[in-house]
């Protein structure tokens, strides 16, 4: 893209590129209730050469905006905390509420051009960086986010003299790095880098405009003009993206009507079984948290099917300072106007820690189907969004687990009213959970897509049986133990 | 505490102790629910030596607890990017919402004792970070939360002890750090550096607990014990705290009913202003980064005063990589369940950056005053607690400044009636400022109130008169630049 660019394609003279950001600027403030009403969610990605303006643009860019309606985001270069979660987390987390705009002072792109400029990714890994970005920003245009990338350009000269200037002044060296002379005086390899992310990551719902940033204020006003441009055609046709091409590999499971649920444990087994599985998962902890593993377990299943028992006999045999218990309820209101997958990024556990998320983000492929809380498209798409949220855990060296736990419609029913006598127990009954039940068999049907489409070999499915708890215990904990020795190998 | 403290005062033989433990972990697991129910925050402070057994006391309190119920904290010295705002705020921002608990393994009391043994906090800066932690320990209470905080006792030969066996063993020898022999090595000394910290921490209102940990199965009997005990008194009568003792000396204030609102700006004059006051604050903020200063701003005032105008002008004339504006609105479900000021906490600007609050934690002393989201003792407290909040951040040399913007009745009447006229700006008009407006008496009785009480000479109040907007926002801009030329002196 950079390749056959050519600079001084100006089309403005200086007091026509004034005039028309000052009309711009007047014109984006304007789009803000607008963008509100219709809670369009939009990202702009300012990336670009160092000293090329990327904060006087956005300066630019704000200046008449409403401040309750955007937020700026300067991001630098990923902390070493920051490191012990995948690449994509800390960009996931940052992303805006519907009806807001985002400005971000370079972000993955600059991230992933220093580090491999560096030295730090190897071939394979910074093509695997390109598929978690492409990944990304498709998943973020069909949820409804707009986004819009400028890159902004000049010439090795130009550069240089910038870096010059700022540096002679005291308030403004601090603003020069390394990185930016390394970049200067490597130009052509820098640029063929810039090149190369951008062909790699143009697509239609995010594409690449390149803003020839010799002169600020022709920059100013292409970049205003493209913006106001990009949001009037996102609010009249909102943002999409086409789906996944690549599927992953599945493998094969049972549906739930097929599956045996006799299964059972006697008491004294039980107990014998809790504390030698306690024993040899203590000690596996202690070597994940050495070599820097982290876990991802998932529950799901029926209501009253023992989910809770089983993840506290789970959790009672790790170390309180390695893990954490997620519960996933209703989404806040925080939540409900982000990406749905935003909440379960933002809970991902770092190197050597678990987390343990009691119901997950498969509740969009159920209760949120089911319920109608969102499109058909949008459960639909779901399948392959997991399927690639999960891809990007373990390709990360994350282990992930996703357990069922199941058990028939009549021990349900003998649950409940069991519940419903024992006064203590009464509060864990409600009327919804009444209502799920009267949908058991669409449930039924919804949850064995859900296991049929998700069941990947690096993020499987495992049925618990659970008609009787004790067995369905031990058989998580025994799931546990195996996923994490070989995963220790 | 710990100098009169005698070991080997143990009732109870080794049999009793499992006994009890067992029993008492099943009654905290049957308080979890009550603790839901009565929507009690509990937190579990455990410190102690080094391998006195910290990790496996919050191991065995929580063996029966359901883990949707609880939180646990490993809390580790702050980092560098940490250090970047006050002592308090991680810890803070750490509090667990209503009806859970949260164990928490070291914290505050641990980050402190270890910098003043290194030499890192002065004595003044001790003694400072003592008065911090005693103010925090009593807000959470007289907030409603109930704060446990045990030391684990051992003796010296018995910590070198346990330090060997530790490093005996690859999957445990990470658990032994620097800071656990040089505490070996200089016993007394730290012996001497924890009993000051605790002595001067000891409240009625969040007591320590010295637990002797010679025995582990003791140590968690009787920790067990205590926890039980604290709990259920806490549940039969809420926590509090008495009121903080010492006031804020206070500047006087001119109430809003003498307030002359004549004063204006021709639009020629507030041009040049605007366009001078923004080149110098440009300046100002790159100096602010350099020197890395935080800096509050906090902006309250009647609906349709101009703040949000004014919040603008100023904003526009920052560098947005290096501010923030953060609406208030009101609280979200996991706002609510916390202390009041723990939202804003959690949103305080690090250092060389500006936050500019549009509304802000003074809510607590006008709308949840005046519609009785709260009580009577709780926002006459308030006054107090927000003086404190703000002298910890100028303590921390942050520059709080804030902004009540004034205008009279009539003058807000036109303005509603105009926006109301204005098909672009009826949003901006609710049923809700109508409302708002009827208790216009009331809110001014609060607001004299307000001002009288928490105008510090540390963090100043500032009235922006506003029925001219254009000299309402100069007058901010001017007012900031003062206060930065002042904290860059």
């Amino acid at each position: 893209m950079l390749e056959e660019w050519k600079f001084s394609q100006k089309k403005w003279d200086e007091a026509e590129c004034k005039a028309r950001l000052k009309a711009r600027r007047l014109d984006l403030a304007g789009l803000q209730q607008p963008i509100k009403a219709a809670g369009l969610p939009v990202i702009v990605l300012i990336e670009g050469w160092g000293a090329s303006g990327k904060g006087s643009m956005i300066r630019s860019l704000i200046r008449e905006l409403d401040p309750r309606g955007f937020l700026v985001r300067s991001v630098t270069m990923p902390t070493q905390e920051e490191r012990r979660w995948p690449f994509l987390k800390r960009h996931f987390e940052a992303i805006p509420e519907q009806g807001k705009i985002l400005f971000l002072d370079s972000g993955w792109m600059d991230e992933t051009v220093r580090e491999r400029l560096r030295g730090d990714l190897s071939d394979g890994e910074y093509q695997r960086r390109l598929e978690s970005v492409r990944m990304f920003e498709r998943q973020l245009a069909a949820g409804g986010y707009l986004l819009v990338k400028l890159f902004l350009h000049i010439e090795q000269d130009a550069q240089r003299k910038r870096l010059e200037k700022l540096e002679k002044h005291k308030d403004t060296a601090w603003r020069v790095g390394e990185n930016d002379w390394r970049q200067n005086k490597n130009y052509r390899r820098t640029q063929e880098a810039f090149d190369d992310f951008m062909e790699a990551t143009h697509t239609d719902w995010a594409p690449w405009k390149v803003i020839d940033s010799t002169s600020a204020p022709y920059a100013q006003a292409a970049a205003a003009d493209w913006l106001y441009q990009q949001i009037t055609a996102a609010l009249r046709c909102p943002p999409t993206a086409e789906p996944p091409v690549y599927r992953w590999p599945l493998v094969e499971t049972e549906p739930l009507e097929k599956i045996k649920l006799d299964k059972s444990l006697d008491k004294d087994k039980y107990q014998r079984e809790l504390e030698a599985c306690r024993e040899k998962l203590e000690d596996l902890h202690n070597q994940l948290y050495r070599k820097k593993i982290p876990v991802v377990i998932a529950y799901e299943g029926w209501d009253a099917a023992g989910k809770g028992g089983n993840i506290k006999r789970l959790a009672s045999a790790l170390d309180p300072r390695g893990y954490e218990v997620v519960p996933i309820a209703s989404p806040t209101p925080d939540e409900k106007h982000r990406h749905y997958l935003w909440r379960f990024w933002r809970k991902l556990p770092k190197t050597g820690h678990i987390a343990i998320f009691d119901r997950s983000w498969y509740g969009r492929v159920m209760v949120e189907r089911l319920e109608g809380f969102c499109t058909l498209e949008d459960w639909q798409r779901a399948y392959d969004e997991i399927n690639e949220f999960e891809r990007e855990l373990t390709d990360a060296g994350a282990v992930v687990l996703k357990f069922w736990v199941q058990i028939d419609k009549d021990t349900q029913l003998q649950r409940f009213q069991a519940r419903e006598n024992t006064p203590e127990k009464r509060w864990k009954i409600t009327d919804e959970d009444w209502r799920n039940r009267e949908k058991w068999d669409e449930y039924q049907v919804a949850v064995n897509e859900m296991l049929a489409r998700t069941n990947t070999e690096n993020a499987p499915w495992y049925i618990l049986e659970s008609v009787d708890k004790r067995y369905a215990r031990i058989k998580a904990l025994k799931i546990v133990i195996r996923a994490l020795e070989q995963a220790l190998d």
